[in-house]
């Protein structure tokens, strides 16, 4: 094994540059370092960086001019400091990094081989220590995309990407999960169908995301209401005592390759049927269910855009369920608007509260797609089936027996507030008198994140209007909710360039 | 069109990093400016930088902490500088980047449809742009790599290629090149074929490259000897006086895309046969050539590793040629081991000098492979074939007509100079007496450039053995060369912990 010479000038002390590069650690080094020097560095190189306790791997960029670095200094991206954690004082030795037995595998791929759950455990395993680029995982990701992984290396996909994190068990037979492919605003029926199975008996430790791309994800939108952050204990602790839990799955470690490859597919704006399969099976998996419903909204402007993609996305979760031991029961439904009026975290909290608490103005869209949601997992759950499994969803939430769940749950969790107001609001009118003819999902989505959702958690929109809908002139489409005038105004300049994102048809 | 505001706080002052990033351009925001919060963006997004008179697309990082910019700053990378080229006082405005139509091809050939030439031309004009990512380039050589190239497919992204940079022509109609696949040390012919086949009368204007991973490329190795980063005009007088010229290619902007895709093909160390066509075809074409030599030096050790790799990548490079009209000839080689004794720019340039100043001990194996190749110039050329094409250059070889042809390029291009020889010099003994088995290219590759080659032009080493040979205990295999003291032990201890870099059998 070669050596790097650890006295200076070879060795180097870490200087925190407070640069976020995401995930992918970053090192810098002085053109005149002779570390570059010696080692023939460029940019771009991936080097292993050594210190006493601890190695990363990172891509390097070089210093040509400036003071950023004193001589004898290496900056480092925060990825980098937090993988590192050097001392002040510790002295940092370079490599070359070496070899990736990942990248062989990657390799393997790219030219038509197919892939054993051995070499996905270690492409995955490289993935969560850091030791893949953004460019090493992109490779990754295409040469796994357009139909080139068997139902065989999708299932191992999945299992590799659960044995990377944590797993839960529960001693219960059966452990009821539900999940929605996205890009539908407001389809927040999460909480709802939580509290509803468990109201019922069903055991149902729920996990959700934050949002990536959209206004708001199911445990932004929780957190106006109650704490999400709980860790795995915690958890237990809640399910054990309520049957269930609503919490944010990023504190779990649960699948942590997923959240990697998910923003490098951003990056490449590719959906790969395989990856996503694996994305939603291995968290259940790892969240110890055993009966899984998967909503799959599905319309032109939702992430999955004609019936046929959701048909070929439901028959791959199937196959891999089966391998996996997991009974999966498929809802593909009406992706074509938003569901419910808000569009940001409070504001779909105040909607799934409506919901919840039998309100005269609650959101019948979103009830409805609830019951629906929550009939699926009675069902599969065991407890009753077809109308009848509808009838007691329909009755848990009537009755208040939901609702007193949402609260116990809440309050095991460790919060229960009213979500707050947006202090700067403005309605946006309609332009002419007419039918809504179709609503845009993703503009929409992108008029609240620029109105501030879901960092301002009480930012985003309220939907007045739904398709087939007759509206005046003047009479307003939605309101725009922001905090502050600033984001407010940006939202509002957004919305009067893109005058499709409420279609409407003059006749 | 969606509208960026450009007053402040929205608008931002450029700051010069000195962070060379390599070719993506890299911009820095801080986590609390507006811009930022407005438009939600996140690390690793990418976002379009408008200036008053360019705009470019950048790939974000976020400073979360530290003082590297003001209030009020951007921080640009030496590659978002160039590009944007700011005034100090110019206010920059930031928006989402646009979808690439680029991007869009490349997502078809994920999902495994073929692409037409003007995909092609969109994709190798936004690299060349700067607009597409690393992540980006990547997906594109990943969906074009192990077989998913048709041969029309290879021969229209060779022709996007050359679209996209400076073509030469010329007013005859026969212009012959020669090209080496390269990873072989030492096998520095170029010099040679050309002095040949222009003191024979054929046109030649050869274009080389510099090193990339390499210790030394012809350019370097040139470099040491004349001048070589000529411009085209400049190119153009030597050739028209010489009938031939030996260059670096680089500063001619031809095919400017290969670059860019060969830094991100080595990011993944993915060697495709469709790019690799493309390449060397594009420079071919791109600098007028009718009739080119190909040179595959085959060997475990090699770019390419056996018989079949070669055979099937002339294949797809005749292929092409015949598509671009080109004419091609490639010839299959030994690459088991290094050709002549110098690794490294002045090393190489000492072999190259005697072989054609006919000196006594200049290397026999590098002079019979430029023989070889010259012959298969000459005979492609149309002047002689088969062993009369072989005498003919033996001839301009030994009568000095290639010499003089040498000198006369070189004080053309503005110089004729000896190569320097390095201060720092240490033997490396055999460690045992025995018979060479084997040598590894790579190896050595790697200890000539950890001498300091070639960014240090006498760097390097000399090889004193060959495949076959008997040594004694203690007499030197190679000698290594160093332009410092700290070079020479640098490289000294990666030899010392790599004894299999020459293999000796003890029988």
């Amino acid at each position: 094994m070669e050596q790097a010479p650890a006295a200076p000038p070879f060795s180097l002390l870490p200087r925190r540059l407070g640069i976020d590069t995401h995930h992918e650690p970053v090192v810098v080094l002085r053109a005149d370092s002779p570390v570059v020097r010696a080692e023939g560095f460029e940019a771009h190189a991936r080097i292993e960086v050594l210190g006493d306790a601890r190695s990363i791997v990172a891509t390097l960029n070089i210093l040509r001019q400036g003071e950023l670095l004193a001589p004898g200094e290496v900056g480092l991206s925060e990825a980098a400091w937090h993988r590192l954690q050097p001392r002040s004082d510790e002295r940092l030795r370079f490599r070359f990094a070496r070899a990736s037995d990942a990248m062989s595998h990657v390799r393997a791929k790219v030219f038509g081989g197919a892939l054993r759950e051995g070499a996905f455990e270690a492409v995955i395993g490289e993935i969560v220590d850091g030791r893949l680029s953004n460019v090493e995982i992109a490779a990754f990701l295409v040469a796994c995309a357009g139909g080139r992984m068997s139902s065989g290396e999708v299932t191992s996909l999945t299992r590799a990407m659960v044995h990377a994190g944590a797993r839960m068990s529960w001693p219960q037979g059966v452990v009821v999960d539900k999940h929605c492919i996205g890009g539908l605003p407001g389809n927040r029926t999460t909480p709802i169908v939580v509290s509803i199975a468990a109201a019922l008996g069903l055991l149902m430790p729920k996990t959700s995301s934050r949002a990536i791309t959209s206004p708001a994800g199911t445990a932004d939108t929780l957190e106006t209401i109650t704490r999400v952050d709980l860790d795995l204990a915690q958890m237990r602790r809640v399910v054990e005592s309520e049957g269930a839990c609503m919490v944010w799955g990023g504190a779990m470690n649960m699948s942590p390759a997923d959240d990697l490859l998910i923003r490098v597919e951003r990056m490449l704006d590719l959906d790969s049927e395989a990856q996503l399969v694996a994305s939603v099976l291995s968290k259940k998996a790892a969240a110890g269910a055993t009966h899984v419903v998967i909503d799959i909204p599905t319309g032109p402007t939702a992430k999955v855009r004609s019936a046929q993609q959701a048909q070929s996305l439901l028959h791959a979760l199937q196959a891999s369920a089966r391998a996996l031991e997991l009974r999966l029961l498929g809802l593909i439904t009406d992706g074509s608007q938003p569901v419910g009026r808000g569009v940001g975290p409070a504001l779909e909290a105040h909607d799934v509260l409506r919901v919840l608490q039998n309100h005269a103005d609650a959101p019948d869209d979103l009830r409805r797609r609830a019951l629906d949601l929550a009939a699926a997992v009675i069902e599969l759950g065991g407890l009753e089936s077809g109308q009848a499994a509808r009838e007691l969803a329909a009755h848990s939430l009537a009755d208040g027996s939901a609702w007193r769940k949402f609260e116990a749950i809440c309050r095991a969790q460790g919060a229960l507030r009213e979500p707050g107001v947006a202090p700067f609001q403005r309605p946006v009118p309609a332009p002419h008198t007419g039918c809504v003819q179709r609503i845009d999902n993703r503009l929409l989505a992108r008029a609240a994140k620029l109105a501030g959702a879901p960092h301002a958690c009480t930012a985003g929109l309220l939907l007045h209007v739904h398709v087939g809908e007759r509206v005046q002139r003047g009479q307003p489409l939605f309101d725009l909710h922001a905090e502050s005038q600033g984001e407010l105004d940006y939202a509002l300049d957004f919305v009067r360039h893109h005058p499709g994102i409420v279609h409407l048809d003059p006749s």
